[in-house]
């Protein structure tokens, strides 16, 4: 039987796919964020990785497949009760948003003829484990708290594990800090611009909050997954993948996190899959640019001429590499 | 327009419906424990609610439907790596098993051809929110903590709150004292046999467990209701459903564990399924006195001479009215 070669993000080259446990494959996948359809892009990416899933069942491995659901959410309460004081069941409810999007999500997934995942985890249901996570990344010294807020003090976690923060994106510490405008939110409370939030104190306004030592507030976008995929499969695993716009900053910073939380970096094996394009340009609503899959199946859409069945979509998608465009 | 009646539990009669605000319904209805496959009982009940479900929108109100996935699991360690120390992947995760009847109970409520609801919350996706509860009970005088675990007190409460304890299942506290046998576990922990744990502390071997100021352990399974309606319904909504086999202890505890936490019953009218029998007894895995949906579907049982298509079988149960059997 032919062995089974990666290429791997972090060495950049193809490498002999040897699993960390005879038999057993751990393999964890950035999922959707559910305030939304899901877009043709990561239909793609989550089409790539099935293939992957499948062939590494096939090739007689136990597979545990991991891939969340992103589902805290940044929705702001209005302010006021639209009806009547008490007429609570008008009022904006995140989780009924997320309910929505996400059975689109596996309609779409079921579509295309997908193998649900071993373990779909919500980052809304693992709050504890992503509160002790910060609290690990305090007691090791790489994290500090501003007003209810935690950072991640990105620059003191690189002068003390060189080589480290940067493995995967192979970008400098030095290059970021002079590119990093200083135009984002809690800017002022960062000790340096590339240091990134792993707690965030709610506003009054924010919907989703959770009691935690420091605040009110939410855990950073990129602590779920560091804390789920150790959760699930270990400290240390066989492949983490997604697309290839996570590797930076969201792949790096996960990085960070678990070797600042666990002393050890997570993924043996990194995979990235590729954008998709339409006619050379990377899909885009903002430049009008974009096809979602519903109008891809009915043909309603100014950009084709006709409807393309979900397996022929799909046989389209599996001709190119899923490290190509 | 017609008006719409139900058969109110707690008052035991039928009674006008009149939602808490205008045009609003919110309604609670206990969902699956997903440790094994969704059985028929199970089914018809959730065929019911989604009928009444259906009639609330006809009837024009925004409903905001909840049902729950109960998830914490009670699957134990069995203290050793099966291959090799570091093995993890081969070890139990109560997840995966939580995952794979999560998506056989999707299939089977779209094989029956109901609506999902607008929220599905997970027991272990509000560990937080039931922590925050235990300690409301517990600041308002109505638990005790031994060892690690949290009792609800039923005796305490039942003196103080008369008529509360007992006003769904028409049981009286002495009875219910009376009839209880010394055989419970953890009894010797308990003030009295009525008592209920809302906060187990987890033995070592068991896999599910989290952090809390009483121990690492697990939320009683009651809990669960009271905190994610509270959470997405607030203290007082318009309905509360469930199979009838939940009235009592189920439905109870959660009345008082509200009363206790929050200091309102939660909905104003409760509504329960009866029970599906096959041959005037009531369905039962002991008796061997059962058709799996999958057998019913393919004929496949010695209890049926024929296959017997989803929707004939939603339409056999539709025939008769969800209180009968």
């Amino acid at each position: 039987m032919s062995q089974l070669q990666l290429h791997n993000s972090l060495s950049r080259k193809k490498e002999l796919f040897e699993p960390r446990t005879e038999g057993f494959v751990g393999m964890y996948v950035c999922g959707p964020t559910v305030y939304n359809d899901v877009h043709l892009g990561n239909c793609r990416t989550f089409v790539n990785f099935d293939v992957i899933y499948r062939f590494l069942i096939h090739k007689g491995y136990k597979v545990r497949y991991v891939r969340n659901i992103t589902d805290v959410g940044h929705l702001l309460d209005d302010g006021e009760d639209r009806i009547a004081k008490g007429a609570r069941l008008d009022k904006l409810e995140p989780m009924e948003v997320v309910q929505k999007y996400t059975n689109g999500f596996h309609d779409m997934m079921s579509i295309f003829n997908t193998i649900p995942p071993s373990i779909e985890p919500h980052a809304t249901g693992h709050i504890i484990e992503q509160i002790q996570m910060v609290q690990d990344i305090l007691d090791n010294g790489w994290g500090y708290e501003v007003n209810g807020s935690v950072y991640f003090d990105v620059q003191k976690f690189d002068s003390e594990n060189e080589g480290v923060y940067g493995m995967l994106s192979g970008r400098k510490l030095e290059d970021l800090l002079s590119e990093t405008r200083d135009n984002l939110k809690n800017q002022s409370e960062k000790r340096n611009p590339t240091d990134f939030a792993i707690w965030m104190k709610a506003s009054p306004e924010h919907i989703m909050r959770w009691p935690s030592p420091w605040s009110d507030g939410f855990p950073g976008w990129h602590l779920e997954c560091s804390a789920m995929s150790t959760k699930y499969l270990g400290k240390e695993f066989d492949i983490h993948g997604g697309g290839g716009d996570l590797k930076f900053p969201h792949h790096e910073n996960e990085i960070a996190q678990n070797v600042g939380a666990c002393g050890c970096s997570p993924a043996k094996y990194w995979l990235h899959a590729n954008m998709l394009l339409m006619n050379g340009r990377k899909m885009s609503k903002s430049d009008g640019n974009t096809i979602d899959p519903p109008q891809l199946f009915s043909g309603e859409s100014e950009h084709i001429s006709k409807a393309y069945a979900p397996m022929a979509v799909k046989f389209f998608m599996l001709q190119s590499h899923y490290r190509s465009t």
